[in-house]
């Protein structure tokens, strides 16, 4: 039922750096998206995995989290944070539920870019169509032209699909540049964003069952616990004394149980026995703990892209 | 610019339940909301302040913020996290901005009706359209329904409003009541929603200038702080040692300072003066705290409304 495993995502990206050299024996990996092409996911998982993969667009995020359960596919990837909107709560339970395990995770900054059929200017335009996301991050832009009318639609990257396929030579969409290329239109305004800093967490998603673990020095996990006074106070002082750090938390609280709270919490460490070490002293102390995977962080992409920006 | 203060939410709350009474002297606050008539952010206000307010429809968040800031309302009620989909972070931001201050909360269980035409009956519809958010509440109910077509928009009273102005016989939405009673639309079928423990917690803003503050046992803060390790395990113990219980911690990575955090915290309180002991304790070790309101808690109602559910 299962794909057999192809090895994990960094060996598959150096396959797609050395490919014009090695062209055989490559295994073209699927990775299932959510969204249409040119989504900011496949711009991500491009950005991961290399250009050597195929792509499987899917339209709900539950679809994405079945597909890698199912065996589908060999990777997903989804977003689960961003700098603007917060953590999406519903996608982190999705992959709790279809018992994912979290082996990468891909930072991209967010650049919006205003396009339209070729040939076409802006001051032709009457309308721009996008997700309400990428037209609350450009009105500034569209300040300075004052002749377009800015109409919410559900996607971005549909946006320009609609454009494409009936011809519209009065409508402009915002998205990426990667559906603008998919979609064959002309870019008129690039990375229009007002807020260079937003950027979007995505985890890759790996089946439990055909995934094998492999260096990691960052960790996802949820944790219940009890909310006797300072009962967190204790948690994070212990993973303090084992000298890991870290790098995210962010309650939920529990409906219907009112001083019961879950935590997720990532967490980041130089030595993998001293963060076994933390687990067990922790786990003691908790009412449940799920690891969503131990993986390598994503930072240093993280900051690279952020230090070309300044 | 700003009107005069109008008292706090709560008496208002009193004198509209008098209204029958005491018809005379009633002055209708005016309280901003995001989304047409009948949105969701409509029904948090009704239950917040009572029903002799006049609402102002605002399409955007920062729409809203600006009309509270400006003295263009009394109030303002702002969505800021939900069950599934989390913390909005882009609006705690406007709250920040627009330095409101946060008077109270409200927390919605978030009800999800199939409506339509009067006279339709399920089997006639082809179409139901909503914000994805609420089809995605919805899937399984439309499971037994395989003859609907489901359509994402971008809000979910829209796609009523769209219904009642156009007369359109084979469509249906899924929505809040008050939209449903609003567009002249009939219920077929009510609370449709899968999880039936979404809620949405919306805050109560004010103008500072024009805000005096009254009782509180809960405060909404941002605080900076030098992640050396350990540092918020030091934060959280004092406030533990305060008799002060946390009910909500959140990180916000600050892009470009990577060993920087900050973080949004909720506390609860029975006694105001440890309170503000704690708040001078942890100042001093601290690179910034933003108090973002001190107010009363709205876990009563909270509670009150999951108890008649279950």
């Amino acid at each position: 039922m299962c794909k057999a495993s192809r090895g994990n995502p960094r060996d598959a990206f150096f396959i797609s750096q050395n490919y014009k050299n090695n062209h055989q024996n490559l295994i073209t990996m699927q990775v299932a998206i959510q969204g249409v092409k040119g989504a900011f996911h496949e711009v991500a998982a491009r950005n991961y995995f290399g250009n050597d993969i195929e792509i499987l667009p899917m339209l709900h995020f539950s679809d994405l989290a079945e597909s890698v359960q199912n065996g589908d596919c060999d990777y997903g990837i989804m977003a689960v944070e961003n700098t603007i909107s917060g953590t999406i709560h519903a996608n982190l339970n999705l992959i709790r539920e279809h018992k994912l395990v979290v082996c990468g995770e891909e930072y991209l900054r967010i650049r919006q870019n205003l396009v339209a059929k070729k040939g076409t200017k802006i001051e032709d335009l009457n309308e721009v169509h996008s997700h309400y996301m990428a037209i609350n991050q450009t009105r500034k832009f569209f300040k300075q032209h004052p002749n377009v009318h800015l109409v919410d639609s559900i996607d971005t990257a549909l946006s320009m699909k609609e454009i494409a396929e009936n011809n519209l030579d009065k409508r402009g969409a915002i998205g990426s540049l990667l559906a603008a290329e998919h979609y064959d239109l002309e870019v008129l305004a690039e990375s229009i964003e007002t807020n260079k800093k937003n950027y979007t967490r995505f985890l890759i998603l790996r089946n439990k069952e055909t995934w094998n673990k492999n260096d990691s020095n960052k960790a996802s996990m949820a944790l219940v616990l009890d909310n006797h006074l300072g009962s967190l106070a204790e948690i994070l002082s212990i993973i303090a004394s084992h000298n890991i750090d870290l790098s995210k938390i962010e309650s939920v609280p529990l409906v219907g149980e009112p001083w019961h709270y879950q935590f997720y919490l990532d967490v980041l460490f130089d030595d993998k026995s001293k963060y076994h070490n933390m687990i067990t002293e922790i786990s003691s102390k908790l009412d449940r703990i799920d690891i969503l995977g131990e993986y390598t962080n994503g930072n240093q992409s993280y900051s690279k892209i952020h230090h070309h920006d300044n």
